[in-house]
């Protein structure tokens, strides 16, 4: 099969791979229709994180074309959405909620497990992790929707859940990449009274606006923390959701965060320090971190079925396989906001 | 009236201070009765944190000597507890119901607000503040459990709420000084299963055990790690309850952490780094901070007035104001757990 090889920083080829055979009787095979590119693919890209060299590309939807002897809930045919972690299900993280946290648990497109950015991809523990996505006829939008479920969309919701967003909060939104712009579907899905989107971005405000915020901070650090203040009466945000990684969006997030609220963060940590004066000072949390993708994606996809929520929008480019360097390159340059990768079609 | 001054550290003394008068119609004069050393006043009698010149002391109870015209419920003769902070119950922090981060508020014994340790406070926002206590004819061992209720025993309560203690959970509390006891009461009453005591002080050790411990961690560092790794299967304590404030023990903390769960921090943080790799990766929260006690009394006192707790066992070491000294100087050579400071007799 053709798929993508991460041979080093700024060094990902196109070529052949062995196609997967079924190893152990729960795992299943999935013929991938779309894949795309993540915001942490980028790190790797970059050469700033670590990344094992081989298969990648952790967030695709396709259709099961084979299962092992004891696959229960899946059969060939059926359409499914893949977490960006595989999960055995029955472990102590798992039952407890956290299958993204798996004990036995890995990362799809990491460490030689097949990558969705590629043709084919045999998922471990198929059952748990696997979800089978009902009906048929889904439009090209539902279908671009579906990908964000492996990771982007519900790691946006993951920040709103983390910062306990409750009807009629007061949001603010750090970050507008795909996941800043999930947080803000999310915070309007839970009932946001007020999102506030921190983006300097044309194209992207207009998005986060057309996604349910409504006010947009251009500004950023102190500045931000100064307009945020004074929108919220020098009282300071409900939720701030933390959709970045960097030291700087972790402190405008405390800044803006009113007393007893916690911020939900979920941007991969680069040289970050939580202030503790103000978690201790100011009584605000902190909660997030790897989204629970496997848990969300039962609650989210009817939205997404039924198009209450279309967080696939968030795709400004899209490429095929044998051109996968291309969505890439546009993200690293940020002329895209993320990249969609059409590898097959559906039929 | 006699009244312990800061004069910095190490030097406080006992001297005449002017009775206070009603300044606003709100104000109450509250005639003390028991008062207490709190650990946070040994860092600034060690001169490890600043601290105002002056009144000293935030934990006490009292009778009320005199109100203001618009106090409305309390009145001459009633017993109050006094939360360790004064606040006005109508600020966007209050009706939040973070008391303690009143807009308008500040702590008693600080900045020349009358303090605990005196015969006589003045408390602003009288209704707001102070919490009457019901019923008459109270037992010396009750009265003692109330003046923990100014702050150590609503802090340990507000760790193990903050880390989301619930029916059966496996909960660790590191610390063993009074608010770390307070915690293990607190853990206890909210239901969990297994309450784990990091200490290594037989005396304290005894006390855990008394109000609810099931286990007892002597180790410290990576060696309490490794032993309640292994006493809950790899897996970790369902909430970790940091009641000290130093980096070691909010490492300590957030290494017995489950995934998912949450740290509950109520130590003055000194020194302390928030291992923001655990909280992302292993989705283990922060939350916690200082306690909004004048929330919590209500929902305590009942359980203290009719003995189903015990908090006052905290004190082992009891003098009188004009000794108060003694009262610090047993705390800063760890001789005494907490200090009970009785100023005059309740009749």
């Amino acid at each position: 099969m053709r798929a993508a090889i991460f041979n080093g920083p700024h060094d990902i080829q196109v070529g052949d791979r062995p196609d997967p055979v079924i190893n152990d009787p729960t795992d299943a095979i999935v013929r991938v229709i779309l894949g795309s590119v993540c915001g942490s693919d980028l790190w790797y890209y970059r050469g700033l994180s670590p990344h094992a060299l081989g298969p990648i590309g952790h967030e695709f939807v396709g259709v099961v074309e084979e299962v092992g002897s004891d696959v229960r809930t899946l059969a060939e045919g059926d359409m499914v959405v893949a977490p960006f972690t595989f999960c055995d299900g029955t472990c102590a993280n798992c039952v407890a909620g956290w299958p993204s946290n798996c004990i036995n648990g890995g990362s799809f497109g990491n460490r030689g497990i097949d990558g969705g950015q590629g043709e084919r991809v045999r998922s471990p523990f198929a059952d748990a992790t696997l979800v089978k996505v009902p009906g048929t006829g889904r439009s090209d939008d539902v279908l671009r929707s579906l990908v964000t479920l492996s990771d982007v969309m519900c790691t946006g919701h993951h920040a709103a859940v983390s910062g306990g967003v409750r009807p009629g909060h007061v949001v603010a939104v750090v970050g507008d990449g795909a996941v800043g712009l999930c947080a803000v579907i999310a915070a309007k899905r839970m009932g946001a009274g007020r999102i506030i989107s921190l983006s300097r971005n044309p194209d992207r405000q207009k998005l986060a606006r057309e996604f349910g915020a409504t006010d947009v901070v251009p500004e950023r650090g102190e500045a931000a923390t100064d307009a945020i203040m004074a929108m919220t009466g020098g009282v300071g945000v409900d939720a701030a959701l933390e959709c970045v990684g960097t030291g700087e969006s972790m402190k405008t997030a405390f800044s803006i965060a009113r007393v007893g609220s916690i911020v939900g963060a979920v941007g991969a940590p680069h040289d970050v320090e939580v202030p503790i004066d103000v978690v201790i000072f100011r009584n605000v949390g902190l909660r997030g971190g790897v989204s629970p993708v496997r848990r969300y994606i039962p609650d989210l996809l009817p939205d997404v079925l039924e198009g209450r929520i279309n967080p696939g929008r968030v795709f400004d480019f899209e490429t095929d396989l044998e051109h996968l360097i291309d969505g890439y390159v546009a993200m690293d340059e940020r002329r895209a906001i993320k990249s969609l990768v059409r590898v097959a079609t559906a039929a």
